[in-house]
């Protein structure tokens, strides 16, 4: 089994661009072809619902898997459709799988040790049953909140290293309100997400590859490139899981600041302005709709394009500026 | 619609205890009766095991609902086990309150403000699909993690609004590891989870009660009597949900410190020590296993009786103290 970070590192290789696709499928953008199938052939209800997400999802797959090695999946809009919504969940993991992507299930989860052990196995391991042993979701990575401490994460780090699976530990989040608790200044001067960040180092010291990344990350929203340069000077060897990109605000300036001189250690992520790009006016656009709903694939397509390079292009500025520093 | 503080404190005067039951089905711990019907009638995966599961659940409730007027239900034990768990959630969610309990999804959930919604109208609201309108897991109230700020509750505590609901939000938790970030100091000295229990009066605020209480609540662990003293004084208004008594070590010595002078604002819960009392020596014992596995209801039977009467007394307690401090 190949350890995590180094799997990552191969499909940001052979895709050519550090990005991730978010798989958040919020029913009421979704093309109406899709739904009104979905709804016709499974009823009205949950699982219609969920038989259009899934549906949905595969053919966002069929689009973007030559560009991008990594997709995450929002598992609280899956939730949202009740056990119904988790079957399109697993079935979207497997899919993505099939075409070799690495998958990250956005989970947030967080809870007392054995607690955390049953969601370790759900989501990344096996479930042991009375006679049988059977996979979970099986989803490659997790995102975890790191508010309960070291005991709430112990449980993940061992499956992940049984099972060669990742971690991305929660530290500045994209919401403005993450300054509520995480930008908290301690009696030390230390922000409290710097704390996060010292114990995120820790975790991770057992499941360093070969290329001297941990398998145990931090999402760092991308708003913060000054808080980025800090965190990356502080936890050098986690890959940096980076939403809000796209429709959440952050643009492509800065990002750089995420990498490392060797212009890997981070994923950008973009969900809702790649996977519903035929609803946003591309980008700096303003309130243009330029594509009609039944273009909705070519608008994903282009939207993916464009991030694909913009992100190549700062995991390259990253690698130019250390070059040009050493000289 | 009744406010949900005080539904809370009905079925506690109703039931003479402010106690909840856990509902955290480890189906290693199931008698193995149960086991072997369900996964004799829908197979070794899963679904057998979700419905075993369910049927235990269901026992237990016949068992327990005459003492408690509250259970909780960890979902990480439902989501383990896939999407057939996700029904067994579901239906022992319905179960509870056809027999007029008040339930908890102990979700511990805290995402970005357009997921948190998500995971709001799963939990406890309503979910819009197309052309119809379905309730969603149809909890009472639920725990989230305070870790992404005010706007990451904020949607939990519109619906809360509109539908009654109730949230508990984590403070102070059960395990050592809660040591790691939750009781760091502030530059001002304040600790972390005191800043926590601030946001949590303040969140609150527009959700009290003809008693006085709020529906937005604090998780508060059985092991901190003097933690609970000083959090009890910051945020009166809230109810306190307190894990750990039982199990998780903590007896019922010091449990008057979570309570008002009312004798009201804590639900002391505990979860394995009630449901696998059959497993546990009875509380101070030393390993003598005192019930056969066919007894295990009468165990359970006999475990809610006696934390039933330990906790009315430590409530007891805190009115009688704070009455002679009158006098």
């Amino acid at each position: 089994m190949k350890n995590f970070a180094d799997r990552l590192i191969e499909v940001i290789q052979e895709k050519g661009s550090p990005i991730a696709v978010g798989l958040d499928p919020q029913l009421q953008y979704l093309p109406q072809e899709i739904k009104d199938k979905a709804f016709k052939d499974h009823g009205q209800g949950f699982k219609g619902a969920s038989r259009a997400i899934l549906e949905f999802n595969r053919k966002v797959l069929d689009v973007v898997s030559p560009y991008t090695g990594v997709v995450k999946l929002q598992v609280a809009f899956y939730e949202l459709l009740g056990p119904w919504g988790m079957e399109a969940y697993r079935k979207t993991i497997t899919y993505a799988q099939k075409k070799g992507l690495v998958t990250i299930g956005d989970i947030k989860r967080g809870d007392v040790e054995h607690t955390a052990l049953a969601y370790a196995q759900a989501h990344l391991g096996e479930v042991k049953l009375d006679k049988i042993t059977l996979r979970g979701y099986g989803t490659d990575s997790v995102t975890l909140n790191p508010y309960l401490g070291g005991d709430s994460i112990a449980p993940f780090l061992k499956v992940a290293e049984e099972k060669a699976k990742g971690l991305f530990i929660l530290v500045k989040t994209t919401n403005p309100s993450s300054r509520d608790f995480q930008d908290l200044s301690a009696s030390d001067g230390e922000r409290f997400f710097e704390k996060v960040a010292k114990k995120v180092r820790q975790w991770g010291r057992g499941l360093i590859g070969k290329n001297g990344y941990s398998s145990v990350g931090a999402v760092v929203g991308a708003q913060y490139p000054r808080t980025a340069n800090r965190l990356r000077r502080l936890i050098p060897r986690a890959f940096f899981l980076v939403p809000g990109y796209g429709a959440q605000g952050a643009g492509a300036r800065g990002l750089d600041a995420y990498f490392n001189a060797d212009g890997y250690g981070a994923i950008i992520s973009s969900s809702r302005s790649i996977i519903f790009a035929y609803l946003y006016p591309p980008w700096k656009g303003r309130g243009v709709l330029q594509y009609a709903p039944t273009d909705w694939e070519e608008a994903v397509r282009q939207a993916v394009v464009k991030m694909h390079s913009e992100v190549a292009e700062a995991a390259e500025r990253a690698k130019r500026r250390s070059s040009s520093r050493r000289l």
